[in-house]
């Protein structure tokens, strides 16, 4: 997948869902690249943000390279379809030092429904020295959603597919 | 491994590394039962771990599982060592939707370095209703630690195995 | 998922691809359980799937256990659905040492479309002693197949999703 | 990592593990490529290693992918030192369709002990068009082995890391 660029449109929808996480906010990540199959968030070392070590916690890269490879495929889907990550694998290289991390989702399968993306957190530190820290293989998959509404008290869901 | 009690000062090296960690706090996860190769971590939803639909972010679940997973193998470790995620693998089954969702880590296999753990998150509903959620299979390990320190403006690391 | 029995038909479907797959012939291998969500498969060693050291090879446990894994899900699906894997991940636990290794996989999440399933391998020695040596944790999906006809130069196909 | 050429100790190394596995021989695959961090071995089409719609099973294509990611592991340790595969994750992309699949395995981090790699195989049909249908991404261990001699009524094994 080149990183073409998209239409308007498009993009709009991928930095809505993004601006409509809670948890994009609360780990301070921003969305800086939205391409054609190919999507960066960008996530800032922080303390409320690591683990005991003082390192950031592998949860929290986890959490911006899930998003990064859901958006990528998204970027792929038409209009009214959601993304599901079905599944993800990541593993972890290098202790996760920086002052911040570049997570980076690509699209290597693009399907009817079911896309295939891997992603990658790159650790920059203060002089701008990069290096992997961490490399994702995942499964996502298009739907069209018609969740239940939900809430902090709400019953089971099934999946729509 | 049957999830027996553990000494005093290995369960407080475990609730140590917990408290330690401000991911955890950012998240509002509670440490809720440490026993031999088994871990349980509870967290409740909250909107500031929501994605855009509204459900807690499958990057919340999978951080407190890891860590559910990671310090379960911490219970086998001799005094001096910690525990790193060399990798995780975790499958979504179905929305994630509750009042509060409990991460279990259980050790699969235990070496002198290499520990198999599978993890398991559990949704609940308002009615305390139950359906598992999430399933995760990891590898972690055993390192005697003698990392940089850490800093948000840290050069590269290696990791000490 | 108990491992209740099925109908004569469903278990004459497995019993039917199992039979098909040139594979299993080579391997060795035996169908010796078909359950509902529930599949045995049993691999005798022997040198002529061994690595070099004389242990089987990790692709043929892998190749029982996926197998396990997705008649597992076939016997969840309704006539005329086929099983294709998605994904799998299988951690080693163990050297593979052992008389013959029990494959088995069980469904965890059973949906339209797409199934979760679990599997074990458990090697036998000749005393009768059993010990896991892999995990899996697996994807399948489940598809009205009408794959084009496959022949040693047969042209591109696409996933039927 | 590029792919240098090596010492032909360490490619004899290579080569002597390959032609030591019985499974190769019975797959019919062959070692194309040993270079620095990177092996590539091609499996071609054959009915005796298919599954049930005419396609080659998934699992020999894991075989020869696992085995590639574990030999360009073992290009970067130093002699003495045993490949053994932790774990694996691979996703099907498509149908595995074509005349023979080339299998390449990389080294994407080199550690004293843990390496990381990932791995595709390509179909080529007899057009000689390529189409990518798997990717894996592993967890390899280099360990001085001294294991126990391997056999078919061999006992419980210990994995000597």
């Amino acid at each position: 997948m080149s990183a073409e660029p998209i239409s308007a449109a498009q993009e709009a929808r991928v930095r809505d869902a993004f601006a409509g996480q809670g948890m994009m906010k609360t780990l301070g990540a921003t969305l800086t690249r939205v391409a054609r199959g190919e999507v960066e968030i960008v996530l800032p070392f922080a303390p409320h943000i690591a683990q005991q070590h003082g390192f950031i916690h592998a949860g929290g890269l986890t959490t911006v390279v899930d998003n990064a490879g859901g958006f990528a495929a998204m970027t792929l889907m038409p209009e009214g379809m959601e993304v599901l990550t079905i599944e993800f694998k990541v593993n972890f290289l290098s202790p996760a030092i920086g002052r911040r991390f570049l997570a980076t989702g690509r699209v290597r399968r693009s399907g009817r429904q079911i896309f295939v993306v891997d992603g990658e957190v790159v650790a920059e530190d203060s002089h701008g020295d990069r290096k992997t820290v961490a490399i994702m293989l995942a499964t996502m998959m298009g739907v069209r959603l018609d969740l239940p509404r939900p809430a902090t008290t709400a019953g089971s869901g099934v999946l729509a597919e």
